[in-house]
């Protein structure tokens, strides 16, 4: 049995088939991510115990003629910002590592472990979910699977490399500026911003109320499909693609990307038919905003820990929760003014089309020995800009569903942007673009 | 020709028909509003040279044999927030009223024309919006067409009773914690908040940023139909309502309601098949976090006035504004975070409907000798209150249809609320329940 050569999706037909056990496939991810980690430090801690006694309850269920559910078998990893029960949620600090363990797990692990899904391990981050990186102070970096020189991107850079390194088909992280996005495309994976809110937050550790969503990464837009219909308990309506009208994302998206992402767009935009730009006002504004709304929300989560434990967290991480203290809170109430006004913008970019085009980021993997990127003219902190084409889109709330773009090189990813709700058809797209392979999630061979 | 015997949706296929031309109908429009309009003091002004140019230009495009646009003829009233070329937009007050004319209008009314509907009449309103009742201090009182003795309620009293009335099928209105929906629920008239942030108020006076919406009254389902399909600039797509899920929402929404709202609503749930109820959690910090908000941005947006002017603002806007001004900034950081909160504990209840049900109001319209409703055994201020079931789903920005329910005396009107951007479910359902008789606007007889 060589599991790691097929698909999540179609690990449910397999198990029912009868072509391996729950129990056997789990052991076997077990010990293949105990064996490789040390290769990418992904995983800070595996569940084996968890995962077990789930892969028996599955075979349970299927010796008995019972349906193990849409995910049956498929292993999952866990940014460790969710509560997964028995575990300590550390939100990657060393602030929270002596905290007490969950007693119920987070609403998202609990939706995909009833669906039929095995968690298997918690995957590594950004302290506090903030930075872009994956360059974690306590439990080091997390490299990127296709180059182990590069970034793997953050702040969910564990649970978008575990996908490409074929540790787990599934995983779940979190996305407040772009922290699903931004690895997905770093990575090479499908990642799904949800609309705002419209995923349960219940049992993840927060970062910034105002803009924090949760969500998954998959192998494969049919993995991704299955897995927010569990995560988002209800099932998709079926979608014509033929009627949708696409159009590229102008202005700010267009500026400072690297030539190789210039041509995977205008490829995409090409094969998806959108033969015009639409520009929305103000988008470095929007970035602005968030940026501002996130530093000063994540000073006020983290006041009493500001004061008390400065010391005990990382570096990178504390400057700016200081910087963001000291925003006077009026600033912050007219970001949420803006906030409201590019909304409206936004719906307005979306009276002519269904579907917006814009890279998720500015090009490849940064190198860790130059962790910078070139905005306007200037070489800028990758950990705290690779955001630049996520950001925006934070601040409007709608649904952004990353598609991992064929490469000869490095991973590069786009965002495909529909208006609120509309997951439906930004998961059909998906699926379509992978069945004529235009997209493909970029995994290591098996 | 009796023009007011029919209603706003049939109006272009009769003009195309020649049963009248574009010019005599509003004549007689703009003189049956000029005579009426003492008995309830509903316009504020007739727009008697624009009216008849417009109404020029689209019996030239019929006697070419052009398309006038699928609202041609239709009169419309305007609440006196959005810009109309030439008139000054007061907001209601006397502090703009010496303002300059607006040089373009407002972008809704201008897409209204562009679909060829004729604007007759500015529409009286709670000063700055804010309010429940369309008491203007400077205007006087709007009366409700079905009772003079009853309060049109507000804020956008003036828009609501002019379609109840039949001075004009088809109005503008707006909505921050209710203005569409209390008056179109206590006047008997079609009213729509769209999603939070689709409909453009380009040039439409601000009240709150973070929950202003803009929207349309109507005198029937269709007519509010092809009204958003203009207004929103898109087409709306066929809708099988047989496959959506109802149910009716609980606690907060079913306490303080007046037996004959009661009865209504049930009976409304028992017509939409809702055989049970969600409880969102929170519902009543959900409407104090929509007060604070409200009271705190709108006082910002007024400070200057507040500082040099305070003796020119109506005495109610003044002292609250006033007291907003006192809220600390900290308190509305907060409001906003737990705004996110309270949006995905609505994403949540609608996992399992699509449409939910709800009372507009507590009950009839009060009488303006007692301008109080009962909230929780309390007489309270019906101008402050009458928006306790619609300013909670204010904060969460989800699109609402105000249906009127017939009944016996006057009008109440009940709220279906839909995920965001489903507009097309709500006026989909709104059609099947006029056309089945379950609701149906209260218009004075002809």
């Amino acid at each position: 049995m060589n599991t790691s050569s097929f698909l999540g999706h179609e690990i449910p037909e397999r198990l029912k088939k009868k072509e391996f056990s729950a129990l056997s496939f789990v052991e076997h991810v077990l010990s293949d991510i105990q064996q490789r980690n040390r290769q990418y430090n992904i995983a800070t801690r595996t569940l084996n115990q968890r995962a077990i006694e789930i892969a028996r309850k599955i075979d349970s269920l299927i010796a008995q003629g019972k349906d193990p559910g849409p995910l049956a078998g498929i292993p999952f990893g866990i940014k460790d910002l969710f509560d997964v029960a028995g575990q300590i949620t550390t939100a990657g600090s060393k602030i929270l590592a002596q905290d007490t363990v969950a007693k119920t797990d987070a609403t998202l692990v609990e939706r995909l472990i009833n669906a039929g899904a095995i968690p298997v391990a918690m995957t590594n981050m950004d302290e506090f979910a903030y930075g872009f990186a994956t360059d974690n102070a306590h439990h080091g970096q997390t490299l990127n699977p296709h180059d182990a020189q590069c970034l793997a991107g953050g702040s969910s850079g564990g649970s978008a490399a575990g996908v490409a390194a074929r540790f787990f088909p599934l995983s779940l992280g979190s996305d407040t500026n772009g922290s699903i996005r931004v690895p997905a495309s770093l990575c090479g994976v499908w990642g799904l911003r949800a609309t705002q809110g419209r995923l349960p937050t219940t049992g993840s550790y927060p970062f910034v109320h105002s803009l924090d969503t949760v969500g998954p990464f998959a192998d494969s837009a049919s993995s991704l499909k299955l897995c927010f219909e569990a995560l988002s308990a209800s099932p998709l309506q079926k979608i014509d693609t033929s009627t949708l009208r696409f159009a590229r994302l102008g202005g700010w998206f267009t500026e400072n990307m690297a030539p190789e992402m210039e041509t995977a767009i205008a490829q995409l935009a090409k094969t998806l038919k959108a033969e015009h730009s639409i520009t929305v006002p103000e988008t470095e504004r929007a970035r602005a905003a968030a940026f501002l709304i996130s530093a000063s929300e994540g000073a006020s989560l983290h006041f009493e820990h500001l004061k008390y434990h400065a010391v005990d967290f990382d570096p990178a991480v504390r400057d700016r929760l200081f910087a963001g203290a000291l925003i006077p809170t009026t600033t912050i109430a007219k970001a949420h003014r803006f906030r409201s006004w590019f909304r409206r913008a936004m719906h307005s970019a979306f009276e002519t089309v269904d579907i917006l085009i814009a890279p998720a980021v500015v090009g490849p993997a940064p190198r860790f020995d130059q962790p910078f990127i070139n905005i306007n003219g200037e070489m800028v902190s990758a950990r705290a800009n690779l955001g630049i084409y996520t950001q925006p889109l934070t601040l409007a709330g709608f649904p952004v569903l990353t598609v991992p773009i064929p490469t000869q090189g490095l991973p590069l990813g786009a965002q495909l942007i529909a208006k609120p709700g509309r997951e439906d058809q930004l998961l059909a797209i998906g699926e379509d673009l992978e069945r004529s392979g235009n997209a493909k999630a970029n995994l290591l061979s098996a």
